[in-house]
């Protein structure tokens, strides 16, 4: 979802170095010092006005997390509401997710949550898709052995796709929702913005838990 | 779904041996044999009345097809349609697909058809679902290295937990459609009885087509 640029957000970015990296390179391998304590990492790929990656931190003080984002209004939004909350467990990037081995260190992160990603409906364009094969390979690099990949949306076509993508890389299902709100998780469930407004309407929100083999 | 018994069936299915086999162990390795020409072999587990294999052996007859059923009105329901179509390529068996290892060959199988198989929703009879692990593993030994699975359901539960299962099992996934009838594939698709019934009422049909590895 592109947003309006607003005229607000760079120079809020730009006052606020202590929550928000615009260079993410420089910290790869190094993270950690971003934080006030040293604890596994937890990313979002495309945290749009980071409604998630703020609420998981704030009920996860026990894990560090980075929300990714190359709009700077929506990592602007963001960042408004990391002002108010001043998670200390929680630092925000803005900067294109797309190579991430050049932002994180092999083993660096503890786990990836990509939500409602662009479905890219077009064949032509299923390279840009973030469950294509090779950002898969980025993500088993940077991701720790035990890691895994969380990823949930309500676009039926890039599910679809996705399920046959994850499983023919190799990923382990650990578990596979197909109307996440209507099931057992659906109460600890943290929504986006995006799934909030979607579910309404009575679409179904698809989700699916998976590691890389050992 | 199981069918109240009809006086009729067991002696329908005795009086025409020529198109239903009740003792299929013995043509275990010689399923051929039963056809009037060689050709692929493809089976239905669980064919209910039989609508799906008697119409895809009507439209394809370069394979040969068996529809497996434990049901014996369910089987003498799906004998009068082949009684009338007279199908060369079409077999029926009575009896349980339960163990296909020993119905069937190493390899002598070219695919298996799974049409909404009881879903089984208690966890503690997820041992009978079609797609558990042991059952898994049977399809891989009677079918050939080419072979492909096609699972149809429209029970959102059962197909949650064969993504995963098929998955964990180390399937290939072909392809996945999470509503079949919204699909460029639902021009060609053959409906099951139940397959109509329920998708008039909009549910959508959960498909996934894939092979073992290697």
């Amino acid at each position: 979802m592109r947003l309006k640029n607003k005229p607000w957000a760079l120079p809020l970015i730009e006052a606020n170095p202590q929550y928000v990296v615009t260079e993410p390179q420089q910290y790869r391998g190094k993270w950690q010092e971003r934080f006030s304590q040293d604890q596994p990492l937890l990313i979002e790929i495309g945290m749009g006005k980071g409604r998630f990656i703020t609420e998981m931190a704030r009920r996860d003080p026990e894990h560090n997390y980075i929300g990714i984002e190359v709009q700077s209004t929506a990592t602007g939004i963001a960042l408004k509401k990391q002002l108010e909350a001043q998670l200390p467990n929680l630092q925000l990037v803005c900067g294109d997710g797309g190579d991430l081995t050049e932002m994180f260190a092999p083993g660096e992160v503890a786990g990836i949550f990509l939500n409602f990603s662009d479905p890219w409906p077009k064949k032509r364009h299923a390279k840009r898709r973030l469950t294509y094969k090779t950002f898969l390979k980025q993500y088993q690099t940077v991701i720790a052995e035990t890691g895994h990949l969380e990823f949930k949306t309500d676009n039926r076509g890039l599910f679809e796709y996705s399920l046959a993508s994850m499983n023919n890389y190799g990923m382990v299902f650990d578990q596979v929702w197909l109307d996440l709100h209507d099931s057992e998780e659906a109460v600890d469930n943290v929504m986006t913005e995006y799934e909030e407004k979607f579910s309404k309407k009575g679409q179904p929100i698809y989700k699916v838990t998976a590691h890389f083999a050992k």
